[in-house]
């Protein structure tokens, strides 16, 4: 058995989830939410699955300083001092390479799997196996990891990573990645075996991730390479830094970038559920064909539907076919699966007419 | 100037308001809740209303026991003992006789108007006019007057009047009362200028009413004839005779059975607001042609659509054309108008899998 004393996670959780509007909201992110209505919310699901992998006070989780008290209250086993509380939104590499930093400090030997929280993860079996595989892989390698999915559909919501030869069974050099397809190039992806759904689960070594910022994003990495975590004004060095580096995916910043790219194709059931469509797609279905989300749901005529409820509400719909139908409370969304693209151009409306209120 | 003292109202605010589930429900009907967003409920409306019309301690108040302290706190100035409490449900003939007993045992020589509380009635100078006409009609004649609206369309959900031998300028015998009509039937009705609808607002004296009882409805008169509201066991006397008598309506029990039935056709804008589809084609429509009923609303290809929630919700809905959305914030209602006759259905639905709580 493998030492795992220097394997760490770093789970982001600092995301606004504004494609699920209004089920998702700003001041309740999806990520905190009982998507499924089991008791956990998906940050809670995504601890869970790392805990086998990971020592418990080796997990961090990075998300926004408002999203403080909602961190701790549902993760209240994580050390305090692992919650890291970004003060600005600086999408994903800024929040690596803080995170990156932050282990660094304590551990300049580590291993880390760095995954968002508002993923759906199946067969967690497959998904330990995988990722103690890639552990082992980046232990070993001067590699950047990413996990690649293996699709099943022509979807054109996902970037997709084409790979190249392969190094061990399930890990081969990426050669290219690629942006969200049109419909008919990802049929095209689809039918070749040879491209991956990008899921944003990255593993690597403190050593690789570092030396990979300093020379393909400096401008981030003189941001955070100098930060000392044990200092009296850490805070203030995260908040200049914060403020002082460009908002950039870690994609862009250094994984389209890097040569040492490899990816580990596996099977384990994932959805990002980055759409309502996705999420009803890959949803049980009852016999009208219509997906309820945690409420109760009468239906007459109706088929096709997802249905996103809070609270203990009772949904009485006639002659809707495929809709989503969401409800948070204060905002009720009805609109048609097909025009889910609107919602972005919906919010900006309710925000120009109602403020932040209903953001 | 008349003398007003004699004239009474019998405001009936017992219904349940169940066609306008779940914007109205058991537990707060139509009649009580602010409708239209002005402060004040239909009750309410309808209160302000009588004022002008009858000496403030003269109206009087027939609802439900479980509606007491609906009705006293929406209606603070009405003395306490002029609310009367129906301890069983039985339709408008029994709660009629009780209130003409109550108000003859103070004042044999009355004169009363009947009125629903959960009406919209616009143009208020020609409805005052109208009363008080009719005040002086029955009292100056043993007459059973009921107030007859004229049609603006071919309604199938009303029942209608045909008007006889005119009295008056605006009152007429009434020749036959009709049951709702179907469509064919109800444009014949409207082309012909002899049908109009029955507003169930009725005016008449103590004694005229007293005695169509006694003669046509012995069974209800028998229960009520011989209360008396002084004695110690008034209460009691009430819940015998609400045990003992049938469930009828006063149309059934008396109007159409009566010898003296008087019709005074009235031109005051009249709404029974009975259904979503009456509500909808009566209101003010923004430029999508929808109603938006006291909600903030943002609509996207939608047009033709009621939309009711309560409280400070925003409602965004897109591709919905000529639907019900009602919300009551456990209850949320997505119905086209067209099936609005379903919605007693999707109620009994609702008793029968989630039991009273979503009623």
């Amino acid at each position: 058995m493998k030492d795992k004393s220097k394997r760490y996670c770093v789970i982001m959780c600092g995301g606004i989830g504004s494609r699920f509007w209004p089920y998702s909201r700003t001041e309740m992110p999806k990520q905190f939410i009982d998507f499924f209505g089991t008791g956990r919310s998906l940050l809670q699901m995504t601890y869970d699955r790392i805990l086998p992998l990971v020592p418990a006070e080796n997990i961090i989780a990075v998300t926004n300083e408002r999203y403080a008290d909602l961190v701790r209250g549902q993760l209240p086993d994580i050390n305090p001092d692992n919650i890291l509380l970004e003060p600005a939104r600086r999408n994903t590499a800024p929040c690596i390479a803080w995170a990156s930093r932050h282990i660094e400090a304590v551990c300049p030997d580590a291993s880390v799997i760095v995954t968002p929280s508002d993923h759906l993860i199946t067969r967690e079996r497959e998904f330990e196996k995988a990722i103690s595989d890639g552990f082992n892989f980046v232990e070993s390698h001067d590699a950047l990891l990413t996990l690649g999915i293996s699709p099943t559909r022509p979807e054109t919501g996902y970037g997709y990573i084409q790979i190249g030869e392969a190094v061990t069974d399930n890990i081969r050099k990426v050669k290219t990645f690629t942006e969200k397809p049109n419909a008919e190039l990802a049929k095209v992806f689809l039918s070749t075996g040879e491209f991956f759904w990008n899921s944003g689960i990255f593993l690597w070594s403190i050593k690789s991730i570092t030396r990979a910022f300093s020379e393909l994003s400096p401008e981030i990495a003189a941001c955070f390479a100098t930060m000392t975590p044990a200092a009296a004004d850490y805070r203030e060095q995260v908040v200049q830094a914060f403020s002082a580096c460009p908002a950039i995916s870690i994609d862009y910043a250094v994984m389209e970038k890097a040569a040492n790219v490899y990816v580990e194709t596996v099977t384990f059931g994932w959805n990002d559920l980055g759409t309502w469509s996705a999420l009803y797609d890959n949803s049980p279905k009852n016999r009208d064909a219509n997906v309820t989300q945690n409420c109760n749901v009468l239906a007459y005529n109706s088929s096709g539907n997802i249905f996103a409820v809070r609270g203990d509400k009772l949904v009485v719909v006639d002659s809707l076919k495929d809709y989503i139908v969401a409800d948070a409370g204060d905002v009720l969304l009805v609109c048609p699966k097909a025009h889910e693209q609107e919602i972005k151009q919906m919010v900006n409306d309710a925000k120009i007419r109602f403020g932040e209120k209903f953001l």
